[in-house]
């Protein structure tokens, strides 16, 4: 729909997958099973290669890891060396590693994806500058002409709390008609400036210069799972915008399959948990105490209006802050449904109809 | 041209400048003269808080720096204390660390950046992941409604020997004047969707996904001298896109002076240098030799045909950048004009009236 | 005391301070008073190139800084720009960044030291990858034989509780005199065997390979606010060595005068506040609750032991520390005390002396 | 010889292999075949787990490995999608990429390895701080007293030349005699020292402080294949300590089997190519000159004296190194000796026997 009608396939070409002209050694394919002494994790294997749609085009494949849970545990491990108590089993050590902020030992497993995302996504992405990225190329070669068209759903105002979000409400219906109609306008107008542009042979790095931030690109992207874990507490959350949630969930949900404990540890004390500052525990501890038994209510003091708050240094906004902190929260779960699991052929083939009609050079470099 | 006539100035608003809102601390101004006992730099105060325009709307201004020449040289002599011989001078232990890779260092000094840039360019600028950034956000804000429009003379064929980049030769009147109208229907197309959407209080994050890639963003960016010195080898040379090589010379101006003795040695030696690899250095070795005196032309040896040069184990391609190396090079010269140099409130008030009318909001967060 | 007869001052050299022959230029030098645009800070330029003392040897001298809290506003309000609602003050904008994990603006201010350390703190130090670092090279330079020796006070027992530490109680006065009393010995053999190398004409690489781990090196080293506060984090905490401690101490002085409005959020976010997990804070809403007026006690339920604790996901280790948390904690203050601060040239003179006897080489390299 | 003979096995531990208490979950373990979809290199499997020695007591061993050549022609090929021509072979690709600096795909492939060596071969080492690490904690764990000792060979005055390391003549036996018997007499007094202490219940992480910086520590060490070439460029450099060296040369034999084509680039683009400043090529610009044929040395001019060359801007020094250029180069080898191989079992067993006698905790964390 958002493609103009300029655009046919042109035959031949396929990015990834088995009959991928660019992927000669078998030994780089991840079909083939392959025996190795390396950890290996059954659960992972499971969707490796597979690819998880997101959005109307984009999609998130994990390609290759390295470590496990247990590699976790053996690089901890090398700090406790002899003389050391026995130590507690392996979920325990990484939830106390993961509590106690003895990040390094999770650098030591690694995740490496293929994704194709907006353009504005990976403006957001990008950020994130502790991993290795290697992004499709508007210098080099043509754009598929694919663009991210938001759902009704997530067609929403701006938000007053957030102030850089959307609000739970969606827009109007004729309004998002009319955002559909100026889309499907502008992007046929920017496809058929881009296709005529290319025929008349401009450099590429020009003749993309006005393709819109919703156009689709794709990278490779490798980080090792501190990091991952970093992106995906920012990404998941709801201030991230909700396009960038959408491929944090599945992220999150190929990590729960590559290192299953530490996704626990994560969601428990990053994820579901929250940082109280000083104010805040001075608050909570005018009303709470420790007791032999465990905790308890002070008696004597049962409430703390705004001004008691406001006295131990919260302003108003952190006394929100605080009452949203004591409402129940859900714990989320993020279990990818293997039904949605397609192969690169089956992406590559969409992929390829949306190139501009051009003629593949035959030459030898 | 290229902004509808749907946008209006919206008073008041400034994001820069000595009168902007946001800078209420004069210790914050680049304005006020100050005492200080840290490192200064004469030639690098005289541009200091300028603002240099670069393509039609964008530009580079150095905010802040930290150290020079001598603070590489204070750094590097930690590690030569007691007992070692009596150093040379500043310039040849800088050029001396430069040329044995001894980078740490360089990396002693800081630069800081404000720049403003297409999109397009941002993208490849952001690759640089040793940097600190912080960017206009347009899920914030509302973005000033400014698009790159290239010039006749860089709009180029696509390049058949470079094959990301384009041919010295620019494309015929009739495509640019084609192109042109093209791009400036476009994006007046593309602002008039921008500010509709956002008149219908759509969130901002939505809004701005069909803007293209040549609407301006801006940014401050800070790295230090090690890591500037990469960015600057790789986009100041001519396989980079010409617009980032735009920002690079100018980037490569205001270093010279923060650093003017490590500019020299990195055009010495990186810049107008070249690495010759094993099978390269092999031919030149059996067309010369060292001698007592110098360097001599080997007797009996007089030219290496294509053969010969296969033989060291040179490609085709090999051949002929071992060819080019042997071609004269003329020194760049990165000199700021400073004719050019604006103040930060000129290019604030361009800005401001690309930004689509809206009614401030006067509440306090 | 730790130092071997048989070092005696080799007359001349000076590896910092006004005389240092490394320091030609005045302009790198932090003697002198010179007039800037740049961001300039009263309170961090009374205490530039002054040297304070930590333990028994050892210095941290802060020698650079670039920017402050008004800086990390300014970075922070690119973001918020046009249409966007007038912003609160700097203080509430800092704080707000520091709770919301918005860590990239502080990452605009950069703070450079001089510091001199045992090399078993170094050795912890330097494992933080995110700073710069130029340190005194063993294999060029002849090593001051500096030995650290542990007070009284500070030589304890291994800790049951922390079990990476010492405990609180110190070991016993005669274990202490026979602990100094072969310290004494150890080094004294060690400074005359590397003084007998050195003086042998053994490579000084391999002469120093038997000094104990307990000897001063030094070296510059540079940082970025945001990293910085990661190093404070962990170092001024009390699972950290006492001895790295005693550094991070007066770091965080020093950082106190250079960004006052970020320090204090630190303090308040960071350093006394606790990270409750999901667990933790479902006993805590099982317990209190969000009302109209503020946060209250619920009616029903006035304590939990340790089975409903566990119930909530919590393991006994859990439990203690959720228990701890809710202890009160004192505010911690960093303040400087200036009295302390000594000159380059004085701490340069007492290193000189440590240096074994050599004669420097007059060569020109 | 240099453990004193207070130090008697402790039985039972065992830091690494099959039966360490510490690797509970097979999963972790390299032993077990496992079938994969990953890519996997039966090169790289063949020395998986193994470890090799390095100096007296030291090892380097690869644990885990993601990716090789195929992986970083992959990443590229992603630059180079639809419309682009049919590339040359994977070989050409990567020789391609790191001659023109396209470092990127080449982090794509990461190495683990599990490593033991002298603590100022540590400290070198650590200050590549773009890998991970863990290391042994002597905080937390007994030190097993291994110590470095040089071989006679190695034994080497200081150099004049370098001015940083040793000669290529080693130092009078006498000398050495008179060395060893200080070192093994200090070892014995730091081993003993340190053996009481820790028998006295001093901290551990005050009982080390005087330990030798020749004791022997131990790491995980994971790092990308571009920054591990940027290791192994500094460290098999006849620069770096000799003892350091030994390390690099086994780790770029691993890596061979890892990436033989990224290898093969390496070796000639980087280890045994050089970098040739302005000056230089300028220099042999007036010697030869490119022609249709090739290269061909310039008629008329045969030879360029110093003066010449120091018209072209090189310093007497820089004369002297360009004359080294011209000088033949070996290309180094670093195939692995198989038959050094030995299993971790072997290894864990001789550390075992280091650690100070100690009763093993049986208390649980």
């Amino acid at each position: 729909m958002e493609r103009s009608g300029v655009l046919r396939s042109s035959g031949g070409f396929c990015l990834f997958g088995a009959n991928a002209p660019f992927h000669v050694s078998t030994s780089s394919t991840a079909s083939a099973l392959m025996e190795t002494k390396r950890p290996t994790n059954p659960a992972a294997e499971e969707v490796l290669g597979g690819y998880f749609p997101v959005l109307d085009h984009g999609f998130v494949s994990l390609i290759d890891y390295m470590g496990s849970d247990e590699d976790i545990e053996r690089a901890a491990r090398v700090s406790y060396g002899y003389g050391t108590r026995k130590q507690s089993h392996t979920r325990g050590l990484i939830r106390y590693l993961r509590r106690h902020l003895h990040t390094t030992p999770s650098e030591m497993v690694e995740l490496k994806f293929h994704c194709s995302m907006p353009m504005f996504v990976a403006r957001q992405w990008i950020r994130h500058r502790t991993a290795s990225v290697n992004e499709y190329s508007g210098r080099y070669s043509l754009m598929p002409l694919l663009f991210y068209l938001p759902e009704r759903e997530n067609f929403a105002l701006q938000s007053d709390a957030n102030r850089q979000g959307r609000q739970g409400e969606s827009a109007p219906a004729d309004v998002y008609g009319e955002a559909v109609r100026r889309w499907e306008e502008l992007r046929s107008a920017a496809a058929e400036g881009y296709t005529w542009m290319v025929g008349e042979d401009v450099a590429r790095e020009i003749a993309r210069i006005d393709l819109p931030l919703s156009t689709y690109t794709q990278w490779y992207w490798k980080i090792d799972l501190h990091n991952l874990f970093h992106f995906l507490t920012l990404r998941v959350d709801d201030h991230a915008q909700w396009e960038i949630q959408e491929y944090a969930r599945v992220m999150a949900g190929i990590l729960k399959r590559v290192a299953p404990l530490s996704y626990e540890a994560w969601v428990d004390y990053n994820l579901c948990g929250s940082a109280l500052s000083f104010g805040e525990l001075a608050a909570l501890r005018s009303l709470l105490e420790p007791t032999e038994e465990g905790i308890a209510a002070r008696e004597g003091v049962e409430a703390l209006g705004k001004e008691v708050l406001a006295g131990h240094g919260l302003s108003g906004r952190e006394i929100k802050e605080l009452q949203r902190k004591l409402e129940p929260v859900e714990r989320p779960d993020f279990d990818l449904d293997l039904s949605r699991m397609r192969s690169p052929e089956d992406l590559a083939a969409e992929m390829e109809e949306a190139v501009p009609d051009f003629q593949p050079d035959s030459g030898e470099s």
